[in-house]
């Protein structure tokens, strides 16, 4: 079996693999599991996956905590589109920008990743309920792969959460529970309801396998840029899943023999909200409450943390905050510099890099990909709030032209 | 050269290829054409397609009005997922059914296809500004397009379309006029300024190369189902260029061997705007107010309605028609029932499907491709009024777990 155990992030106390097992038993809810594999199990090369003609994340199964042969639900997900980024790098004077845009995956964020894993394991579980709480994307991915897979969701959504996101998980079917609380609330009620009915959990901060599925954009960036490592890596975080699932991906390429090479990690949060930031500089965690206009990484209690920093650290990474109005900023230029729309929470890596940039921070030659974390069309008010809305004009031939002329 | 000429639909009078020619000299307006190929002379196999590893709509460039060197826009388009609806097929006593999810596009609709060709004929002409009228989705997709491509953009919209579609458009930067008329009007306007100010016109029911684009889907349906045409295909109508689409792929495949059939092709309208259907029954046209949900496809005099009768007539297709109530029963079939989440112009082909399927007009063995337009996130107001918006619980787990029993 290539997955040998499952050990605590916290006291490093290692567990036998169980479907039923997320936490430490000593640690509790803070003692998150890592999912541990015996790498000389997995024969795995370049040239093999090359070949592989599933242009999806199942195309590295053989790197996933599932068997060949495991059942997986049946949206397309993931080998989103890795683009050059040409006017980005004329515009700040670099010469190897790209962007991953995970707003492309099937419910349009880069929880749907971890969605697939997610269900593939609850299948194997037999699990006829999965359980979550979401600041809203997570939860409206688990609902589109559990309606495409048969299975029915409960979901906790604290009350700030956008009713677009909302919207899109009650269209799929999931029975849906607004707390009328924080997100932090909503999490601990899930893991409290989960225990209680005996359902699946798939929290992402909580569940190790959710984890392995986010790994997979580490794949694709390397594959994509040719069986290369980038030098940076720009992620947003929240919770700290994504940074602990990039770090993960680039850790298992090089166990695997297949890179020797860990791209620096740098984490971007919101001012607002930057537990991440303040405990990379201080050694502290304190928790905050979240407050930014990029709603899916408002998470003042980030519960990944230990596995972020960890992750953050060890690559020799680094985190940063933005402005909510640099967010704003960057929703516009993303779009206009790469045909990208992103989410507040998606562009704020973008925002993050540019700050690096505009500091001089990044060596022209630098390697360096940006993961846009989530599409526009998810928060649409945040994008109207960013644009002036034109004023109607009348529909006469003349009004039109002049009216044209002052826009070219 | 592999396109011969450019041919009037109305007249069939005949031009030669050129890129700044957009109808008929005879007919106006309304002598829109088609491109001409000499089939001869393209060589193509579905082995050579097979084993193409460009996974985009490119990869049947050979089949489409470019030189194999010609640059496109980069933003990956195309090589949308076909997936099999097992659970339709168990609700319908149906055994053959795919749904094809061109919501995952990258600006989320269909028109993307229309979009990368235009925007490379626009390159090869080198135009600096591109022009178009669209209800939401072609103006957005086309502000993608352009931006990721580095050229400017002048884009006409009636008053009616949803500010998150404008939304969109103004994201990437297109100078947007919000023509205070109907989509009708909006489309003789872009017209009237295309000409007067030397635009590029990417109208998809005026420029003859968009319908070229739209024929990818075609194209990727056959090789989705292992190179072989499906008995019918259901698609929303709103100008009647997508069904145009649709036809002049299946058609193309005909012309070069690779196939000898060609579908069934099925367009839905809505009931509030079914000027095809009424064409279709009456073999007369008479314009209509536009009057539905579905605004993507509220087009009361639909543009390429002369190439979309002739796609149905001679595809022994037909035009059905169907009811807002429909409609929105279908925004929450479609993605519970298959993980597809869809904007109303989307669903309403299913929708379409459906009523078919009710009514015993389909038989069970028939192999059926309904195609999703449009992303669901394109327009959640739509999705948000179907739903149920759950009041919040208070965050203390017993009224929480009392709630949740109700649910499940």
């Amino acid at each position: 079996m290539k997955v040998t155990t499952m050990k605590c992030m916290k006291c490093g106390k290692e567990f036998p693999v169980s479907l039923d097992r997320y936490v430490c038993d000593v640690c509790g809810i803070e003692g998150i599991l890592d999912i541990i594999y015996d790498y000389k199990s997995i024969e795995i090369s370049k040239e093999e996956i090359a070949q592989n003609r599933d242009y999806s994340l199942w195309r590295y199964k053989k790197m996933l905590p599932l068997e060949e042969s495991a059942p997986v639900p049946p949206l397309q997900v993931g080998w989103t589109p890795l683009y050059r980024a040409s006017k980005i790098e004329d515009q700040l004077g670099l010469n190897n920008v790209y962007v991953k845009d995970d707003g492309r995956n099937p419910t349009a964020s880069l929880k749907d990743r971890a969605s697939a894993v997610g269900v593939a394991k609850a299948i194997e579980a037999g699990a006829k309920t999965i359980c979550a709480a979401s600041t809203g994307n997570a939860a409206s991915s688990l609902a589109g792969f559990a309606a495409s897979a048969g299975i029915k969701t409960v979901i906790f959504v604290p009350k700030r959460a956008p009713k677009a996101k909302v919207a899109q998980l009650l269209v799929y079917g999931a029975k849906t529970v607004i707390v009328d609380d924080s997100y932090d609330r909503a999490f601990e009620l899930s893991v409290e309801i989960t225990e209680k009915f005996g359902f699946y959990n798939r929290n992402c901060a909580y569940n190790p396998y959710l984890v392995e599925g986010k790994k997979t954009v580490a794949f694709e960036i390397w594959e994509q840029l040719g069986f290369d490592v980038p030098d940076r890596v720009y992620v947003s975080i929240g919770d700290g899943c994504i940074t602990s699932g990039v770090y993960k991906g680039f850790y298992d390429l090089m166990q695997l023999g297949l890179t020797e090479k860990m791209p620096r990690i740098i984490g971007v949060q919101a001012s607002g909200c930057n537990p991440i930031e303040v405990a990379m500089k201080t050694g502290e965690f304190t928790p905050q409450e979240g407050n930014t206009i990029a709603d899916s990484i408002a998470v003042g209690v980030p519960r990944n943390r230990l596995k972020a920093l960890k992750s953050l650290k060890e690559s020799n990474g680094d985190c940063i905050s933005v402005t909510d109005d640099e967010i704003r900023s960057a929703l516009l230029e993303l779009p206009r510099g790469t045909g990208v729309f992103g989410e507040p929470a998606g562009v704020t890596a973008f925002a993050g890099f540019k700050k690096h940039a505009l500091a001089k921070d990044i060596d022209s030659e630098e390697k360096v990909v940006i993961i846009n974390t989530g599409n526009g069309l998810k928060d649409i008010d945040s994008a109207i709030s960013v644009c002036t809305m034109p004023t109607p004009v009348a529909s006469d031939v003349e009004a039109v032209a002049a009216h044209v002329k002052t826009l070219v």
